[in-house]
């Protein structure tokens, strides 16, 4: 209990435990990733639970008030102080997910996906492979060890931290608004801090402040009522590959904008500094694609590589099929084809407007003798944090310290859509600081999160709480 | 023993004997039908042997020489006459294929593909229904019984007959050409007779004298080394997804012409007497289409349904598959996606030149930092067989006294290219008799046979064997 009035003197002794409690960490980290919590497959439900359970015991274990709560998808893990906050010291909730991506296609994982193993990879970093290694369960767990440092050191934490961490997050976070809508002033801290974000690169860490909308639709395109051979069909029947590659085809024009009607309504160009930043930055294609096999740029002719993924929308079809697929031939036209084709959102896009336009582009390519059924995802708003919040300039002091460079503030390509509901719902910014890395293969087979990311992560939030402590208020 | 100088004079008996025969000649049928015989796929190649057996055994019990003769595929089973045929009457070469399709949907079949079952269909007639019932097992086998019926009424058989049914017809037919032409002199009789084709409708029979070709391609197309968040590359990063549909999108035009370079060289238009013939057949898209569902025909726009099926070249992707195709969703860019395609071809086209053709649009389709790889199966050119040959002559009164209307001489949309070996390689043209129907649902899940077809089938064959019998050498 010592020190207990001056948290900075003991971020030393903090960080020190990090470094000794490094295999423990990796140990509980392993145990995790052990539990399938796929939260899109249905199959996998049980496990979603179990994965909170997880976390609720060892949460409790560091002395939260810890448990689940039910929604009408898997429940979320809260956890909040064990003493109430009296409101003179900063008070943050942490959120997170424990749900994973699905492990398709398995044949491409060199080892089973939720048999955590320690590797070396080609650039002789270690890794942890597993699936949801990065993605989130790895990077939870650096601030819960951060945490779990705090108080084996001094017996408590440096500020109040209560935890969110839901089981939905690859599905969109379904049920997550109506949860937080309904225990708004439960869940109302000062600040949130959320770790599923990346670095800007190995050895750059990054604090993130913009993030992309997302909206996802399937469509299900139906032609003739059975498989028909297409000896005896074809020339006549309609096939549905042609008119899905047709309705995919049409989604970006030649030089490589999205056609969608009204599709850039609500998108600003950067300002000129910032741009001239990213100029700076030198992000080429041969640095950002040359290490995933490719060299060619694929967006809009004429932008840069960091506006691709930062500051313009995209669209991409994330899945496709129908007809035969397996071994061999077979002559058949299928009765149906579907794919699954996600937008990702920038500035003031509305999400129902591109949706709409979605909806609209694929019905106008749909014969009047097929049938189509869209089903929309829920769609979220880009967002965009501010970037002179005090949070941003403590947790950029802490980033330095332990790094050794100044972090990067960004803008992320990805989506949190619920860091929108924190500030909708509860008021509250968020602050964005991850350790992922590009080629950690999330969503991929052999999803890797590397040591360094985990270790010096960890060191880092055991830090940003100091610093948040020593801001005060 | 009787009457074997004057096979007529049998032919009420042998259709009497047909029909007492039918309910155990079903029992036949669902025993091999019963045996998985997917050429296809490499798993089911015992299958394949095993049906193959079970045909030689049943040859072997109505007097033929039969066995096994190896290729580097599947076996064909060849049968001959027990006494070697003295050139005093017709010898004809009966050509089918043991093998089926693959069965894919699985969950759409009502019941196991490989449990045959008798069931009512919506119009009230009674069909068999397995994968092959139609497709070739249930053809073969019109022919197989008309044979027993004359062996067991008359002692033996009206013609010279010789059997060869292959197990690789749904993958190409990939060793046959070579065994036809390694065993010239062994197959070469008068006349080929292939049971493969279909009525023109329930109550119409028809002898195909036009096939068209095939040309078959599959396109493996790879972007990225990985599959990748579409959060974090996606506006950057190369989509095959996008680039697949692109290359299906271009292969029609609005016109519904296909596009590839010099498709239709070769392509010649009917004769208008026979354009003229097919009008007044009045098959519009209410009647071919509207039993399946469709509406407008997606054909070349200003030709009539029968020419897009018969006498015009077609092109269909018949799969397509990439990235994410699961419950749910997932925002990943695919490291690959593929496809198969396929062209109908007739006349004079070329399938080799197609082929070329159709591997400069692919490659024109894809960016310098993608790889593609074209898998071209073997392709076979459009066949025309001479209306004017005396055993249509033959087959055609044999069929309307069946069926109490004259049959229709067509063109088909299938290919058999194999008709085009025995051409060739064997100087013999083919006669095409068939009983599928339309709804047979050949390639797709609940494929049939008509029992009508099946029956009925069974007494033309025994009244064709008749009429060749009579017409004499």
């Amino acid at each position: 209990m010592a020190h207990q009035d001056n948290p900075g003197a003991d971020l030393e002794a903090v960080l020190a435990r990090i470094d000794a409690n490094h295999d423990s960490a990796l140990e509980r980290l392993s145990d995790w990733l052990r539990i399938p919590s796929i939260s899109t497959d249905s199959a996998y439900a049980a496990d979603c639970r179990k994965a909170g359970e997880w976390l609720v015991e060892d949460l409790r274990g560091l002395g939260f008030e810890a448990g689940l709560r039910e929604t009408p998808g898997h429940p979320v893990v809260l956890a909040h102080p064990e003493k109430a906050p009296t409101g003179d010291r900063p008070h943050v909730l942490f959120y997170g997910h424990y749900d994973v991506q699905p492990v398709d296609p398995l044949e491409l994982w060199e080892t089973p996906p939720f048999e955590p193993r320690i590797a070396e990879g080609p650039d002789g970093r270690k890794r942890i492979v597993a699936r949801g290694a990065a993605d989130d369960k790895g990077q939870v767990m650096t601030f819960i060890e951060a945490c779990r440092a705090w108080k084996e050191v001094t017996g408590s934490l440096p500020i109040d931290i209560s935890i969110l961490v839901e089981g939905a997050e690859e599905d969109g976070s379904k049920h997550l608004p109506e949860f937080v809508e309904a225990n708004r002033e439960e869940l109302t801290t000062d600040l949130v801090l959320v770790c599923d974000t990346g670095m800007w690169d190995p050895q750059t860490p990054a604090i993130t402040v913009g993030l992309r909308g997302l909206v996802y639709c399937e469509v299900f395109l139906r032609a003739a009522d059975r498989d028909l051979h297409s000896g005896m069909f074809g020339g006549a029947a309609r096939n549905p590959i042609h008119v899905l590659s047709r309705i995919i085809a049409d989604l970006h024009d030649e030089d490589g904008r999205v056609t969608l009607d009204g599709f850039y309504d609500g998108v600003e160009e950067p300002p000129e500094d910032i741009k001239a930043q990213w100029r700076e930055l030198g992000l080429g294609a041969e640095e950002f694609l040359g290490p995933i096999g490719l060299a060619e740029p694929a967006g809009e002719k004429g932008r840069m590589v960091i506006e691709m993924i930062q500051s313009r929308p995209t669209c991409d079809a994330n899945g496709i099929i129908g007809g035969y697929t397996g071994e061999g031939t077979k002559t058949v036209i299928a009765s149906e084809a579907r794919c699954k084709v996600s937008f990702r959102l920038v500035g003031e896009q509305d999400p129902e407007a591109v949706g709409r336009a979605f909806e609209e582009h694929v019905r106008r390519r749909v014969p009047a003798d097929c049938s189509v059924e869209i089903i929309a995802h829920k769609g979220s708003r880009a967002i965009a944090l501010p970037y002179d919040m005090p949070a941003v300039a403590s947790a950029r002091s802490a980033l330095e310290d332990e790094w050794g460079r100044s972090p990067v503030v960004i803008g992320m390509g990805g989506s949190i859509p619920i860091v929108g509901d924190f500030k909708r719902t509860l008021g509250r910014d968020s602050l964005l600081v991850g350790f992922g890395l590009d080629d950690d293969r999330v969503h991929s087979p052999n999803e890797k999160y590397d040591l360094v990311s985990f270790h010096k992560g960890t060191r880092s939030w055991a830090r940003i709480l100091a610093a948040l402590a020593a801001a005060g208020k």
